[in-house]
């Protein structure tokens, strides 16, 4: 059996099998019967929008259906069972889970007492995979992988997608340039392990030093609750948000990328603009999510 | 692509179509695999139970496929997503939205931000095009809507799916006698469209100076919320319950109707009597919505 | 039509080919499509995560289809709308609706205003027939019913699984062990029932005085919020905890049961054990609530 938890433990290989799948759906190379009869357990213990609808509709575009957890702050939970037992119940009534939890290291403990295959739909500070294959997936759509120069701009202290995404693409030969406010920098541990494998990181202050020779720029979402009031982060926020303006210049394959939701980091002119990839981004989510449970359940 | 925002853009050709289809689905007429393949994205931003069940309910017994925007409190949008941004999204995941929105107008903005077909579901004080379908397609099953006399009993200040029936009934040469308590009339502003289009419009104090001529009662529910305390709401609400007694002389084809949740304002008494339509126009929701899902699908 | 409302208005031979369907279900054979074009209406008034998920699960592995209630909380019994007219209109959108309710009685209410049929999930203190029906069947699968030895150990007061159980066990000539802790005995009037279809109720203060000869150890969740304080509460709930030690010198078909969730009452070192049969007991929820839904829509 096989289970999806952290993008570190999927081969290169796997990768581009994922993606090449995804590739195919996306131009409508599927059988919309493929997972019949078969039953996904969507247990989000936390909710996160577009990951819970988008792995449900990849699951009934293959012909499978979806079970939910329905409420936590009413389940069994809160009468203190265990996620063990939880998960061991669960995977007595489905075929595979996409588990979501708050807590760093839930994905892999579910995985040790499922009967059937998890995928980890994002565990705390922990692994979000399928969102790291759908951000690979929208850059292949636009170049090959290799050798590209990536910024990261916004929070990467505690941005998971950014973390995630910055180590799947080590594996590719990138570089990798960080803007970010102080305090909100890429966490030590991670820039040694992203050094360790040769990747070149950059640090810069301000995107305008860097933008022109960028060929993907990922914006995360600086938080405001990360701030002591909401002056503090209108100042900082404000110094990083994307504008049409910030954008002159980039390369002609240059495209621009955000996990969304998105709040003040980028300007709604930018929408209309050919680079902006973010609401496909968000849809590539469907293809990559079919190929991964197709992976998982056939 | 065809969205349906409000019952003033649907021509009458279009009412008496998509009313057609329904009374063919109701009686059966309908190809259960009609939207197989195709997912509706049911976003409803603010409860209503009956609405939801029965747009899921229409298109699983078309074939098709539901996604929900689970919980509202605890998704993207209180991270600080505009609705815009929302709508793009759901919009790559799905075939047709359904969007229930607690602010007027929510629908069109949807519309023009949707990559695929929007169906109104209520937006605060706005339209519910699908609701007065359902009314329109309930009185239809007992009379020709031409030339009728609808009585409108209860709140029609704040009463939307009144406002919206009474204008899509304008069309029919309908009369309309409003019975309301103190300060809960129709607005003034809509009763001048309504006479702008040549209805009758007759105000009554009490239903019984009225209620041996109608064909039609529609009932609304009197919002405890409105009034100062629990007493003034109980006087006015028991001089405007419906009950056995207060029906005694209507005539032969009349029919009592309600868009429920029911209260205090129709007696259970009157629920075993043959003009009581209100639970059948709920179940008339199911062939209604199937036919508009068919409308902007197919 | 066919209601499931209480486990003690459906007869030995029903319950056995109710089981005997699950046992084939279980094996493989059933028809995928059998429930195809069927809805069923899941109307949880109160959460339930096994309860609901493997009803939603049974009947989608039968090829029907889920509609559901949405958030109670905010939905139109909030406005006041009485269980009589939301089963009314629930049962237009759907060919069966399983209920779930906090209040006693509530399950045979609705089955009188419902227009389909309708399957008890559990009404406050009253019944809850799938659970015993899943219990039955858990047993069976280890051994004939008739004439067995039972043990049931926990909150025997309030503990309605064990209640409905027991009544059901009576009708198999079984003998009824009980151990619990002071207060929390099983209610006079259920004893007196009990003993009137001529069981055998044994009352025992220690487990140890009864394991050995057991057949079934049924263990039930001893509540937190029945006992004045944590310390109250530990030190009973410690007394009646099932570890490998406590089962010492089982039978050699001796199985361990619990309704699940489990908090204290059995130590997790016990799930290795062949006996312990709770989580399968869980799973087994699936095949018999797909007997149980053929039953009521074919």
């Amino acid at each position: 059996m096989r289970h999806i938890i952290s993008i570190n433990e999927v081969s290169i290989e796997e990768i581009d099998d994922i993606l090449d799948r995804a590739s195919a759906i996306d131009q409508g190379a599927f059988d919309p019967d493929a997972l019949n009869g078969k039953i996904l357990a969507n247990l989000f213990f936390e909710p996160s929008t577009r990951t819970q609808m988008s792995f449900v509709s990849a699951m009934l575009r293959l012909g499978g259906k979806v079970i939910n957890l329905g409420s936590v702050e009413a389940s069994s939970i809160v009468k203190g069972e265990t996620l063990a037992d939880t998960i061991r119940v669960a995977s007595g009534y489905a075929d595979a889970i996409v588990l979501r939890h708050p807590k760093e290291g839930a994905a892999r403990l579910a995985s040790e007492f499922s009967s059937v295959p998890v995928i980890n739909a994002g565990d705390g500070a922990g692994q979000h995979p399928s969102q790291t294959l759908l951000d690979l997936f929208t850059i292949r759509q636009s170049m090959p992988l290799e050798g590209i120069n990536v910024g990261f701009l916004g929070d990467l202290r505690y941005g998971r997608t950014a973390h995630s995404l910055a180590t799947a693409l080590s594996r590719y030969g990138v570089s990798i340039h960080t803007i970010t406010p102080p305090g909100l920098e890429l966490p030590p541990s991670l820039t040694h392990d992203l050094l360790d494998t040769g990747t070149k990181i950059v640090v810069y202050e301000h995107l305008e030093d860097i933008i022109t020779d960028l060929d993907v720029l990922y914006v995360t979402r600086i938080q405001r609750e990360r701030f002591p009031d909401p002056g503090a982060y209108a100042s900082v926020a404000l110094g990083y948000r994307v504008t049409p303006e910030t954008l002159a210049g980039v390369s002609d394959r240059f495209i621009l990328m955000h996990p969304l939701p998105r709040v003040d980091e980028i300007d709604p002119a930018v929408d209309a603009m050919p680079c902006a990839k973010y609401f496909e981004q968000a849809r590539n989510g469907v293809p990559v999510r079919m190929a991964m449970l197709q992976k998982v359940l056939l």
